[in-house]
């Protein structure tokens, strides 16, 4: 049981070269539809979201958002090139995005976004160093 | 919105050197509060289970799964020795799991588990090849 302040799971980020052809997979293999795309041009993405489900309410179910570069220089790209396709991120929603950012930022927890920038469809979102998460790469979303 | 057959995210495994250190920064971070311990003797592992939440429902809520190695013959420890600590595997819901690896079986989906073996706190579980998942490691759990 989680306490009501628990972080609440968005999504998963997973990279790939063809979020289509791996979108069409996962749906085939485990029940994973996809319920939207988009792109982040700031990170050089091209993105699929894919809908698990929630017992309690599919809306809140966490999405796996598959990302696939749409140029060299994106940091997917780069994470392609060194680890190869698969798991890359994880998303929390936070939401006070600023409040949270000043106050990991005052513990003096390494982050990769000081200041929140443009994520998917105009969310703001900001990006929390690996090193300060036991090796795992944590989006953090604003929810309204 | 997912379909009614959409999977059920489960949990979202990471391997570490230390859950105890992990667990505590996470949450002291985040809020990911730990709710569970325990031990996967087949896959020489110790487990901290964390809680995320669910604007819905905290009971139904995914959770993150930090994986340590109890010993070196451990998959972890092999994981940790190739690609060091982070995202290790994602897991989800299935309740009929002979079914469900049939299923994948007959359509020639790679399998790391034909057959259901005991996972964390004796569950049935199975895992996916992940050359058949993008790269990701995929768990099955049975539920019941």
């Amino acid at each position: 049981m989680s306490t009501p302040e628990a972080a609440i799971l968005d999504h998963i980020g997973i990279a790939t070269l063809n979020v289509g052809a791996l979108a069409a997979r996962l749906d085939a293999m485990l029940g994973l539809p996809t319920v939207g795309h988009g792109t982040a041009p700031d990170d050089g993405v091209a993105v699929a979201l894919l809908s698990t489900a929630s017992q309690a309410s599919p809306i809140v179910a966490p999405r796996l958002e598959l990302l696939a570069p749409t140029s060299t220089a994106s940091p997917v790209a780069k994470f392609l090139d060194r680890r190869g396709p698969g798991l890359h991120h994880i998303g929390f929603c936070m939401p006070n995005l600023d409040a949270v950012l000043a106050r990991l930022h005052a513990r003096g927890v390494p982050l990769i976004d000081q200041v929140p920038r443009v994520g998917l469809d105009g969310t703001r979102i900001a990006f929390v160093h690996p090193k300060a998460c036991g090796g795992v790469l944590v989006e953090l979303v604003e929810t309204i």
